[in-house]
């Protein structure tokens, strides 16, 4: 049976801006969009040229893509023609073969915000379409405020709605702008406009995450007869953001009743990758990856409780909606107090440990896990000092140095001016090859801010390990989270460092101590050992 | 019109315990019980009683509640009778007014995990419905994998089902275990169940959210008659969570087909104090509250766009669903700096402080507020330290005394016998009524237990306070918690302290600082000053 053609729009690169804390520069745009065209999207809203510079510059260093480039920008202002208006000419200026332009379909946002008349926002969003058309652009219609306007006054918003579609829109598509709409009434609204006369396969469904629906809504959609869809890679945009293409293409690839009935153009292989790019995007925006997100979290086939764990070894499909190599990820089962022998060996494999089921050392690993969980210790994230653990018990953990001893000097006091001003030192002594190397380090960055005792002692303990150097060079701490917790009936410090490595490698390491820094420094230095480890130093 | 009774079921800390990275001790489920009944929720599902220690310990410790507590675990085990099932008597001897069963209704999964036959699996949960309805117990049934069971074979899931109702089960929850059945399938099936005989009015709908549709399965669920809310906090829970009920409640209470039709027992004020329920529950799990968080979030009412920012100033209703004070979020325009006073004011007359309307302060106090959050700051929880920032402004806060400096040395070595030993030592130095007061103080705990830098500090700097010291004598650091976080660019660390006295209070303070041990100062020195100006030292 022949799928029918779904398309995908991606605006990571426009709506996605408009999160909060988010501001891409020309080059991460660049690198964007070529992730989103090996993706295998139909069209990149790239941004609004003319808006700002970050955006102009995007379409001159725009890449070519195999997916349609999208300039965005709004539909003339009330009183002067298409062809003079300057804000509409930087759009089409940027010279892509598609312009998405977002006119007005709410009477409310017609009178109230642009204060013109009705009829003026319907002469607009023709003429600007008709505008774009005649220049041989593919042009699309975003309906602001389009579910709230019929809800409204439906006659009206219609009327906007064919009056882009008459002036030779391609596409028609309905924004839920302000993300309130919920999904049972955008199938509805859907449908309604299709029933009124324009056809399902020129509407758009562009929706934002406001009550958490945005992802249902796009389904709901898609079910009444659109067919693009709109969203962005994970879930960026303004307030809660807009739907999350990370989200959807899984699902309408892989779920029903939209896999037998669509062909959204996304290969097996390109959804295979969707964990990466995932991963990749928030690597460039420097943000912390969701661990619960759909599909490409981290903890997305984590299987955590006890019952699960062990009927997932008997069949993983008793747990798992889908599998998780599908999407590129991977299935986890932490450690838990619940925990068996088992599952400690399919985690052991994980880390390329392969222990028969005879093997003397699995209990032993079990009980010190145990033991290490009782004292505060927490192995849920932090694989790579589980995997130290293990190694240990199993005779395959190189000592590679040894630590003598660190000091870590913390000081504020008053310059000469009665500025306060604080300042770490750490001196580490470790034995490298029979050999002692001292090493001491301060907390100071490059523009002379005090970075802590964490980072001086970080700084120091990677600044000399000899014939081991050349390993830990391209490492780098990214997240650090400490919490007080109960190790037996005292309460401990614990510390968990996210390290990663120039080989895109991200790995978690545990240290747990009443005294911080101590916790910190086992940490440090579990999350170096593994390194040395995983790069097969000697 | 009479609005008809929607129930709300709570698992955050059974399901929502099954997050990775979240272990609840029992002091913190109790504290989140006793928010969720302040809350209003109806249900409370404490744990799985005989499962573990912690679950065990919370429910001998549970609060008094006006929500039903309620406990969790499974159908007795084929081959016993209930009466003789221990792990069913675990869970009945809780104590609890309600219990929650769960039972299996995937014919596969009766076969595959259970390994027994289809109709043993129906008496196992025939009997252990009746054994608990004999005791007097309020009856859940929850149906594992009900979705699934029913595209698999209707007839057995709905037996399964009707074997629980028969036995007298109050409710039956119908479960998407697996997260992979989306809303449409949801609403179709739930409708099919009551259609074959089982009342709406029976029937709870409990989903996750893998492919980030568990909200929406949910409302489709109520649409279809199910008249029963399961989900968590913050949607925690297993994989990617569970039905977030911080959007679930919201969304039931305020949006429409909801809104007119259902009362789900939230007060208009409990409503209002969403927000803070949702970072409380993260500050106890020492999580990064969620930015875009749909009703919630820091961003969900933050509007970025120009576009939007002009529009909203003219009226809000124009990029926003809802008024985000009735879920006790705040407005954020980037470059308008309006939104606010008002509840400025209501939070210092919460601390003691009446501030009249027009006091010049005011704008002074949100500035700085503002600019600290900016820099890393957060004062959802940190009430004292806000306080002591609005004081200072107000001109309210005596300087008690001058901190001049201080050092901290943290140091590990090895003892005569090889052995790692570590030790702290800290100096402060203090100008307290013209005096300089130089204290030292050691980590070492009456043990002679290294307890870390910050406690050395924390006694140095409460040792010789002068005349102020009788009034420092009852306090003590009850928690401390750290997380990494951004301060404008650059990655700081915060650190938040909860200190108790003598009196029963108790206060939390924070500090900012790319130095650990200076921010918890900071947060130390504010605890301090705080109890001076409360217990009315001059």
């Amino acid at each position: 049976m022949t799928r029918e053609r779904l398309y995908l729009y991606d605006t990571t690169l426009r709506d996605g801006q408009q999160t909060q804390g988010v501001q891409f520069s020309t080059a991460e745009k660049v690198r964007i969009a070529r992730m989103l065209d090996d993706l295998g999207v139909d069209y990149i809203e790239g941004g609004w040229p003319g808006a700002n510079p970050t955006d102009s510059a995007f379409f001159e260093a725009a890449p070519q893509t195999r997916a349609r480039m999208t300039a965005f920008g709004m539909t003339k202002r009330a009183g002067r023609s298409a062809e003079n208006d300057e804000v509409l000419a930087g759009v089409l200026n940027a010279g892509t073969p598609a312009v998405c332009l977002v006119g007005k379909t709410h009477d409310f946002h017609v009178t109230t915000a642009l204060g013109i008349t009705l009829d003026e926002n319907i002469t607009s969003i023709a003429q600007s379409v008709a505008h774009a058309v005649a220049q041989g652009r593919e042009v699309l219609f975003d309906a602001e405020h389009f579910f709230d306007g019929w809800k409204a006054d439906a006659d009206y918003a219609f009327d906007c709605l064919k009056a882009a579609h008459d002036a030779g829109a391609r596409w028609i598509v309905l924004c839920d702008t302000n993300g309130g709409t919920l999904p049972g009434e955008i199938g509805e609204i859907t449908a309604s406009v299709i029933a009124r006369g324009i056809p399902g396969d020129v509407l758009g469904i562009h929706t934002h995450d406001d009550t958490g629906n945005a992802v249902a809504g796009s389904l709901a959609a898609v079910q009444a007869g659109a067919r693009q869809v709109q969203g962005t890679l994970n879930g960026l945009g303004e307030r809660c953001g807009n739907a999350n293409l990370t989200t959807l293409i899984p699902t309408l690839a892989l779920k029903e009743p939209f896999a037998s009935r669509f062909d959204t153009g996304i290969t097996d292989k390109a959804l295979s990758g969707l964990t990466h790019v995932s991963r990749v995007l928030d690597d460039i925006l420097n943000r912390v990856p969701l661990k619960s997100a759909p599909y490409v979290g981290a903890s997305a086939f984590a299987h955590k409780a006890g019952l699960h764990a062990s009927a997932i070894l008997k069949d993983p499909t008793t747990y798992e909606h889908i599998v998780p190599e599908t999407v590129g990820n991977a299935r986890i089962i932490p450690m838990s107090n619940q925990a068996g022998q088992s599952n400690l060996r399919r985690r052991l494999a994980e880390a390329g440990l392969e222990v028969a089921r005879d093997n003397p050392a699995l209990p032993t690993i079990l009980d010190e896990i145990k033991t290490r969980e009782g004292q505060g210790y927490s192995y849920d994230t932090a694989q790579a000092s589980f995997e130290l653990v293990a190694r240990r018990h199993l005779g395959q953990l190189p000592e590679f140095f040894k630590v003598k001893r660190y000091r870590v000097t913390v000081e504020r006091r008053r310059d000469e001016k009665g500025r306060p001003i604080s300042l770490s030192e750490a001196v580490v002594v470790l034995l490298v090859d029979g050999e002692r190397k001292l090493s001491v380090s301060e907390s100071l960055d490059a523009q002379g801010n005090d970075r802590g005792p964490v980072n001086a002692l970080s700084r120091a303990l990677a600044k000399d390990l000899g014939t081991y150097q050349r390993y830990i060079d391209d490492m780098r701490l990214v997240d650090f989270k400490v919490r007080i917790t109960n190790g037996g009936t005292e309460a401990v410090t614990r510390v968990i460092i996210d390290s990663a490595d120039g080989q895109g490698r991200r790995w978690s390491t545990v240290g747990v101590s009443p005294n911080i820094v101590d916790a910190s420094f086992e940490a440090l230095l579990d999350a170096i050992i593994w390194k040395l480890v995983r790069d097969g130093a000697e």
